[in-house]
């Protein structure tokens, strides 16, 4: 391992650190290098806004769970991938911090675009490649507008992180996933 | 019309009004009370913070076209109220202001409170109202977890909204209620 990849590392996990922390408004690349011990140019180097710090950091963070499985199995793999979904959304030291994400994006164009960037547009790839395996398996309706069914399977836990109304536990997950099968045609 | 309505009416109209042409920001009771030509005091009164009011202000504005239908044909009345909630997020001068909402709402959890409970709230009684009476008519599964199944039909929308991976738009409103109607076993 290589010694950028290392303090990119340090980075990323002192920038979730110190939004746990702190929160949002009180993180900056000053106190991230301080938290990492590297020099702020080291930062600036790499990211050009404190949001897509913070945006790359917590996709690190939460990375490893988001690897849309594939046993072969679409059904059991939607439910896995939809509860992984939800637990991040539900973990207080996660949930929040990329609900804060997604609420300066409604004031920051730039944060929305890093945002779509850097974490909707590569896991929306993964996700219809998935999908695409699954209906090549006759695992799924073959007539599809995916980015709809996608979006009706995902959706309700982004609702539910942003709008507040209810938990993403277990219970609606289970809810969930009855009624996003039916939706999308998987046995 | 008493006095009261009629100056209630001028102020949420002027709230609008402000937010579309100087946004969220720039906004303030001072400025609201100027441009509805009564003393700001009346808006203290009524209304604790600013985000109270401008979400009253946008919920006058688009109330009109959010009364869920009842038709007797909940295949229709569905549809019909999925458009609307389409349209308003689509809509350029009231889209991003409702976003800019629920974007406070993650750094202000009086902000998320308030928009739960004038508008999440209540839409959502009737939206449960109209499941209901359409799983009586034997319109729609009677086995559902209602409030998975309404978000399920709905948290596409807000996804797009939100999140901004695509248009809230005529094509997508005729997947999303493909596949909804699939899901919510809707005949």
């Amino acid at each position: 391992m290589d010694q950028a990849s290392a303090s990119e590392r340090d980075i990323l996990r002192a920038t979730v650190a110190l939004c746990q922390e702190k929160g949002y408004d009180e993180v900056g690349f000053a106190a991230v290098a301080a938290a990492a011990g590297v020099p702020e140019s080291r930062l600036h180097e790499q990211w050009r806004t404190k949001s897509a710090l913070v945006i790359d950091a917590f996709r690190a963070e939460v990375g490893r769970d988001l690897v849309f499985p594939d046993t072969g199995d679409f059904a059991v793999d939607l439910r896995t991938q939809l509860a992984a979904i939800a637990r991040i959304f539900h973990d207080p030291n996660l949930g929040p911090h990329l609900a804060r994400v997604i609420g300066e994006g409604q004031r920051d164009a730039d944060v929305a675009a890093q945002f779509l960037e850097r974490v909707y547009t590569p896991n929306r790839a993964a996700a219809r490649a998935r999908f695409q395996s699954a209906q090549a398996a006759g695992q799924l309706r073959s007539d599809l507008d995916l980015d709809a069914a996608i979006d009706l399977a995902f959706a309700p836990f982004w609702f539910r992180l942003l709008v507040k109304s209810g938990p993403n536990n277990e219970d609606y997950v289970n809810s969930v996933v009855d009624l996003a099968k039916r939706g999308l045609g998987v046995p």
